[in-house]
């Protein structure tokens, strides 16, 4: 938390998310680059907690936490995260995003909403306790997630 | 979302946050490490946005996005990611949890019960869009996370 918070003055060309953003857009390339690997790792960490909810005992209020936690990051805006010059660089280790994520906007708006509608089922579908539509849901919400990592995201090297 | 999620069976008697943990544990020591990582630096952009928002123009949107991303990860049960074993090694880079946190575990409930009750107000008070009053919430919650921080986090080196 000691790491200054600075708003570098971006163009907002670049709206990626449906619910337009406004004014703020904070942090340097590195920042932007490590906030977004993070809040992908908070995803993955949720989307495991369902999967092994669904593969051993389920927990209606473990997989409410982890569909509430995703639906929330779905929310958040976090195309902010991929402003101009982020294309390089390295936030917790070098950025995975292909260079086709800037040009290609009308494909990741496309995929950002169709990972945002999943991802709001699955908290709705989640908060009813039935575990067999939350496997369904939560296949959905899967696909959604690697759709947009076969088009957009390098392999991962190991 | 390639890496194995191995369920480790680790026993359950560190359960530090209050709605207590059901059955299911996930990930090895370094995914834990690497995912509460990954949670604190997602609010950090949260709080981040917040902080601009109040400094600069103010969105709601903004402000309600990042807030509603905080309360769901203070109530996402993250207590579960420090299973004993995770006083040591490395996620994104070397823990920085002292190894108090895991001994003091009345403080430690204490500590989070505040920060959660903060997340979820500041959640609230986002909501109703009032600048004001969101400038002092997000002071209140930005203190019980210092709480935590001064008493269970290693200085940060930079
Ligand atoms: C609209 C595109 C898109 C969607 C939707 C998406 N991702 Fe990704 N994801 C990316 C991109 C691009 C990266 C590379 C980010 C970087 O390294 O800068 C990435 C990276 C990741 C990473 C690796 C983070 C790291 O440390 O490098 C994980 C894990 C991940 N995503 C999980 C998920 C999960 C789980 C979901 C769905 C719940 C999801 N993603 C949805 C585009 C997307
Ligand atoms: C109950 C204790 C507790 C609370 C509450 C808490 N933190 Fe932390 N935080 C920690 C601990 C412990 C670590 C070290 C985690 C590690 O490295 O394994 C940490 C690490 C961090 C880090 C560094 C992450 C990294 O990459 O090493 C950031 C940033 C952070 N916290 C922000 C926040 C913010 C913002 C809040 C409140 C909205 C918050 N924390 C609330 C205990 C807490």
């Amino acid at each position: 938390m000691k790491k200054t918070l600075r708003r570098v003055a971006l163009g907002l060309s670049l709206i990626l998310v449906s619910g337009a953003l406004a004014a703020q857009v904070i942090g340097k390339a590195e920042d932007q680059i490590r906030w977004r690997q993070s809040a992908y790792n908070t995803m993955a960490w949720s989307m495991g907690r369902i999967k092994a909810n669904l593969e051993g005992s389920f927990s209606k209020e473990q997989v409410v936490q982890a569909a509430n936690t995703i639906q929330a990051i779905a929310n958040s805006g976090m195309g902010a995260l991929y402003q101009p010059g982020t294309d390089k660089g390295s936030g917790h280790h070098e950025t995975s995003v292909k260079s086709e994520f800037f040009k290609e906007q009308d494909k990741v708006k496309e995929l950002a909403m169709a990972y945002n509608r999943e991802a709001n089922e699955m908290a709705k579908v989640a908060a009813t306790g039935d575990a067999a539509a939350a496997k369904i849901q939560f296949g959905k919400l899967g696909e959604s997630c690697k759709a947009c990592h076969d088009k957009f995201r390098k392999e991962e090297k190991k």
